[in-house]
């Protein structure tokens, strides 16, 4: 059990403000899932009372709201900036790959919070219909670069715009700031799996050597 | 509340047997967790007292341990096949990748169970090992692909051995059978995309119409 550094007991409870506590309970929600998680736990595990937590916070669901905003406003924030660009449409799907790929490691935990979010309560469901519009963003994008003839049409943009993003997401599962990859070559090596393929150029199925 | 149809009391609990018992908890486990999920749950939904469970189980840990091994044993048929195959690497790891689809879309509910595997029993530290072994094998895949000249040597072996299952594993996540899409299609989008790319044929950056 984490016991807080001693402090004035008033006001700016001991050894947390609203930022640092919602870093822990993240870690929490992340180790133990949102539901399996009371405020008693984060309560012992903060090392602090529960009305210490109520200080900051009215409750557990503005806790998940605060982080899910974190992770929606970054992605969000990307899509914007694509929106507002003129390029060509797959340029314009590779900065939003890039973009997002940054708001995931910049944003981890509250972007793995956020995929794990299962529709149980109202933040969450809200959480799920704006994801829900970033898809519908990636999947126009999607049909505009293939109307442009920059990306194959053999593959419905609905399908493509899922696996796209399911790469981007899985990140999550492995992906450490700090060992060893930075976003951007994290970044790199996605575009150019999405992109380019992982075959060698000039390699196509049947034309290998031997 | 469902109600067990009426049947004989003794031997072969009414309605159920050891398949359907566990059709029925691996659904509930994958809507509110493994954790999250109690023995009083699984009675409740299945409409039958605990001690009926147990006739066919042991335990929840072993209900885990059964949908985990489906899931398992299905992968692990799919690498033991492609390793038994004297191919080119790039070849079996195309194999592989649309094997692994086709468990994954077989086998739905058990793989994504397997997927959401947190560690926190010895079942699913057992699960753990049992999946890095897969994910070595998979590298080891990919080295060789680099090696032989037909994969792109840019791009970590390990990173792309993540990325590639990464982008397979993402598919429990919004794949559906019978929502119009075949194992079969889902598998030539997926390997499209990894092994060929989004990009038209051609179009490399910089060389595009503009």
């Amino acid at each position: 059990m984490t016991e807080a550094p001693a402090a004035p007991a008033r006001r700016g409870r001991p050894g947390y403000d609203q930022e640092s506590l919602l870093a822990v309970a993240v870690r929490v929600f992340n180790e133990r899932g949102y539901d399996g998680t009371s405020m008693e736990d984060l309560s012992r595990t903060l090392g602090i009372t529960k009305s210490a937590i109520y200080y900051h916070v009215r409750s557990k669901e503005e806790l998940l709201g605060l982080a899910i905003d974190r992770a929606l406003d970054g992605l969000s924030a990307v899509v914007a900036e694509v929106q507002a660009s003129d390029e060509r449409a797959v340029d314009r799907l590779e900065q939003l790959v890039r973009g997002s790929v940054k708001v995931l490691v910049e944003r981890l935990p509250f972007v793995t919070l956020l995929l794990r979010v299962r529709g149980n309560t109202q933040v969450e469901r809200d959480a799920l219909a704006r994801r829900r519009e970033l898809d519908h963003v990636v999947t126009d994008l999607v049909k505009q670069a293939v109307a442009e003839g920059d990306l194959r049409d053999d593959i419905d943009p609905a399908v493509t715009a899922r696996l796209v993003f399911g790469t981007v997401n899985s990140l999550v599962e492995w992906y450490r700031p700090g060992g060893g990859m930075s976003a951007e070559e994290l970044a790199d090596a996605v575009c150019a799996l999405l992109f380019d393929g992982l075959r060698r150029d000039g390699q196509r199925p049947g034309q290998g050597p031997s």
